[in-house]
């Protein structure tokens, strides 16, 4: 796989075995849409990263202006236009053990692979989502950050898939809505848009924060709190986000059926987001 | 660093920065004790491993013969006699994103360190104990296994150590005594041992179990429960036990004093376990 390492361009990249991102997950990413050659965002996903590192006491190796132009030899030599770059930071390498003493020397490495958008079809259809039995952990300081520890958020995916659908609805430990296994979530009641709030254990996501400031653009009131799940079916409308999928409506839950398409407000936050992407994210 | 990877000797052991183990913590691991050349309950250390393996569907691509042989290649090459093993296995590569399908080449790789035994004055003078914000999520599939998304243990561990302590005293969400960073817990109250129960969102501990059985060989009473904090307060004597650390005293707790050092109980497990070390587990 091509790659910058630490800053240097690799076309077999590999990392020594020992390094802590692969021993034991010590590490976060982030992942860039890039869009007609145009990086999305990158500043906001860099801002994240760097208050996520501050979380689990990561020194971060690099300035913004690095990723930027790594992502943009990538692209070049790739030919890539429309793709997804994925920067991971990890501890490196240090003494054996969990202590994070004596581990000086971050890695970081970035890709760039093509990514085909949805396509309109799938996205009419929407998305099916599925309780799982996995609650997520406010208390823990992985919670609302982007790590590498990845392996929960892998196994309630993998849990939902499992019953056929596309996504999880996971609860936090406190049994209020969270989030799915890597996207965000929204609903409309009675005109309003409501997404459970940070403190419910959830990634504070790029696109969430978007689709925040559009809806107030639009005048749509939105609430963020903390809600019980039976909430949802009062809802005309549900959609998750990423920055990956962007927002998509969800039409089924656990089998019982939200909507038969993407409802309005739904196609109009889309729209909007759609056309903040073509703009570069202005 | 030298490895075996995939079953090949490797001096300078690496993976591709694509392998799932890197980018998303999703493998599992191992660390089995070497006491005089004589590898310590690798079968005990292996079959944790199938039964978390089982749990995050892994295909584990080895037999346990391929294990024994490996840490004995690697043993004779560094002449280590006293040292500990590491067992990794990862989902390996592919496709984009958290879902499992179509990832069919599982990583393995084993690397041998040498290790020293804690020296008898730091033994004596025991393990001080913090308590710590994290608490375990017991709902979690990863509560009870040895993941390589290790990340909230060494967050867990660096939030005790930030107070000075050796190790972390850690909740479980529903509010009882779980465990530490690394290590297993265990007490004793007016003659009987307590330790916390699986359900606590602990890791099952091969030493743990192991402890268990010796308990019952010197006919001492041992319960498994949920415990609520206040009980260490009562407690005459506390230990914590680990793979490589084996029995340790506790002597303080959030800088209370529980005993002046390693208790009557402790002293006595702890012999008995070193004989068990010294007999190859038998």
């Amino acid at each position: 796989m091509i790659a910058i390492i630490n800053g240097v361009y690799s076309e077999n990249a590999q990392v020594p075995v020992n390094d802590r991102g692969f021993t034991l997950g010590d590490g976060l990413f982030e992942t860039i849409p890039l869009y007609s050659g145009k990086q999305f965002l990158l500043d906001r996903h860099l801002a994240r990263l760097r208050d996520s590192a501050r979380i689990i006491s990561l020194p971060i190796p690099f300035a913004d202006s690095d990723i930027a132009n790594a992502i943009t030899n990538l692209a070049e030599r790739g030919g890539i236009s429309q793709g997804v770059a994925r920067l991971t930071v990890t501890r490196g390498m240090g003494p054996r053990g969990y202590g994070i003493a004596g581990c000086d020397s971050p890695t970081w490495f970035l890709t760039l692979e093509r990514y085909e958008p949805m396509g309109r079809e799938k996205w009419e259809r929407g998305f099916a989502l599925a309780s799982v039995t996995v609650a997520k952990n406010a208390s823990s300081p992985l919670s609302g950050i982007k790590s590498t520890s990845a392996l929960e958020r892998v196994m309630i995916l993998d849990e939902a898939r499992k019953t056929g659908a596309d996504e999880a609805l996971v609860l936090s430990t406190g049994g209020h809505i969270a989030c799915g296994s890597a996207v965000n979530i929204f609903w409309a009641r009675d005109g309003r848009i409501e997404t459970p709030s940070l403190d419910n254990g959830i990634l504070p996501g790029v696109t969430r924060a978007m689709v925040i400031e559009l809806a107030g653009r639009a005048n749509l009131e939105i609430v963020e709190s903390r809600f019980r799940k039976d909430v949802l079916m009062e809802a005309q409308e549900v959609f998750v986000t990423n920055s990956l999928i962007e927002i998509v409506p969800v039409t089924t839950i656990d089998g019982r059926v939200i909507s038969a398409g993407p409802g309005p407000l739904t196609r109009r936050l889309a729209q909007m987001y759609v056309k903040t992407t073509s703009s570069g994210g202005a």
